[in-house]
């Protein structure tokens, strides 16, 4: 028995998002139903590095299938700057439940991306207007890309605005996209007045005002994944029909951690997890929503999920290189 | 940069034992000082499966080398009969703690095996008689190997008893052992009175009494792993000079965790723990000492001490196979 090595090629080449987007969504399902396992993540903090290790263990038992693993994942700042590395760098161990054999290691950073970007179409597929056509992003850094190519799989989206500081950001965006989309850069009022807006940036300081939301935009707020991390007006937040993916997540490090830590944002204003959406005990979009947000931190189990997905295409189509780790066939 | 995937007869090569145990040895003074940081296990437990997955992260900062990394391992008891495959399987990341790159995954199992039996040493080498030349072995499962191999690169081992009750693997125990060793199968008895014992079986009940254990043996109990194990007899542990590798390991799953649950056992009994004797804070093994005992449950920094080791060597050989896994070469 071999161990699959999937690199961040193989993993992108195995992703197909329509499948991703049911498995993400069947994972926020168990998770409701509390048929998945997730222990708070672990920290090492090493400030003398100017960075930090997280390791995300997670099983989730979605009906049809179930899946184990583990994503080791950091954030390291200057790693750009000092060793020409990404800030935020994965490694994903998948295995099966039943027995504890490593079918697979993964590149988790492009695992992440994937599952980030399902995570966003699952809330979008049950809180945008369903005619949804126009899509604003806001950070056009590596998670904007996954966003609109799953957004894109639940929504007839034609018309993107993306906005960035930083021009060849945009440039490189629109690049990618112009073949099948009405793709252009802009001001974060436009983006954040169109259908759906995805905000992906790492700020403190919200930068998307109450007033650029349209009236009846869903929006993705992905960027915040760490305490003092802010980028909706906190207006935006109080006014919206808010969803979660995790209650102690959320609370901790996502969107609504500022003003929730200082109880200008209370529990009563949280509508509910995306869990419940999607289990159907709580309704998504109504006729009488206007803006909605999905705060999204991100969760063990969209790793473990997406894992499977990329998985089971990989050995499919014989993707990956078989590694004997174990040492099974000596 | 690649990542270096090391299987288990690459991690077997890359082992030099008296390195792994200085490696060990300074894992064990870091922790003591408080230049590691090791989350608490978490657990994933899967009855359905009769198994758990467990995540063990760990950083440490030796003065001249750091290291960090993650091990991911299970027990699932129903493997060999049902899949023909291990209890216990381990994957590692070991990462480089100042941007996170990883540098290797590695076969955990082996790895366990290897960092298992060193820190067997580093407690045998502060403990036992210095002129120790029997050793008795009671169980001769994979983790008894290392014990000997490790054991005797710090003491003149020349004669050694392993017992168990199966022949079988007694036989194959001897015959790896032979052309090095004075080695035969004998009773627990035989086992228990020799300069140094190590104890590696997963027994619930009691198999070593306290008349068989030698006036000045040094005791290695390394099988306890679980709350419910328990190998040695009570008055062993009340009548030695007792050394855990950690308080909150040991109380809960360790040798002594059946007899301290029960107050049988209590922490005036406990003279110390390893690291307290490594650093010279505490004394080994003095003219004045009877039986002592090491009860150790495995740590996560020893995992990444010798990942560590085993990393250096590797890359030095050119063994592994280089994985572009991040994608950074693309």
């Amino acid at each position: 028995m071999k161990t699959l090595l999937l690199n961040s090629a193989d993993v992108h080449e195995n992703a197909p998002m329509p499948e991703l987007i049911r498995a993400i969504e069947d994972a926020f399902a168990a998770y409701e139903r509390g048929d998945a396992q997730m222990p708070p993540k672990s920290y090492i903090d090493l400030p003398q590095y100017n960075g930090d290790f997280r390791s995300m263990p997670a099983y989730l038992d979605a009906g049809d299938w179930d899946a184990a693993g583990i994503k080791w994942v950091n954030v390291h700042p200057d790693n750009r700057e000092a060793y020409d590395l990404p800030t935020v760098m994965g490694t994903m161990i998948y295995s099966d439940p039943k027995n504890a054999f490593p079918l697979a290691v993964l590149d988790g950073t492009e695992l992440t991306m994937q599952r980030t970007g399902a995570a966003a179409a699952v809330a979008t597929d049950h809180l945008a207007v369903e005619d949804a056509t126009s899509m604003g992003i806001i950070g056009a850094g590596v998670q904007s890309y996954t966003q609109l190519e799953a957004i894109s799989a639940v929504r007839p989206i034609e018309e993107v605005v993306v906005s960035d500081l930083d021009a060849e950001r945009v440039a490189a965006f629109c690049e990618r996209f112009e073949d099948r989309f009405d793709v252009r850069g802009g001001s974060i009022e436009e983006a954040a007045s169109r259908d759906v807006l995805s905000t992906v940036t790492p700020v403190e300081d919200p930068i998307v005002p109450r007033e650029a939301v349209g009236d009846r935009t869903h929006v993705n707020a992905m960027g915040a994944d760490a305490e003092g991390k802010h980028e909706l007006a906190d207006e935006v937040l109080l006014d919206a029909k808010l969803i979660i993916d995790d209650y102690e997540q959320t609370t901790h490090s996502g969107e609504i951690n500022v003003p929730y830590r200082e109880g200008t944002l209370t529990d009563e204003d949280i509508y509910g997890a995306i869990g419940e959406i999607v289990v159907g005990e709580k309704e998504g979009r109504t006729a009488d929503d206007g803006v909605t947000v999905f705060d999204s931190t991100g969760l063990a189990i969209q790793d473990v999920a997406a894992a499977h997905v990329v998985y089971e295409h990989a050995n499919e189509n014989d993707n990956g290189y078989p590694f004997d780790l174990i040492g099974l066939d000596d």
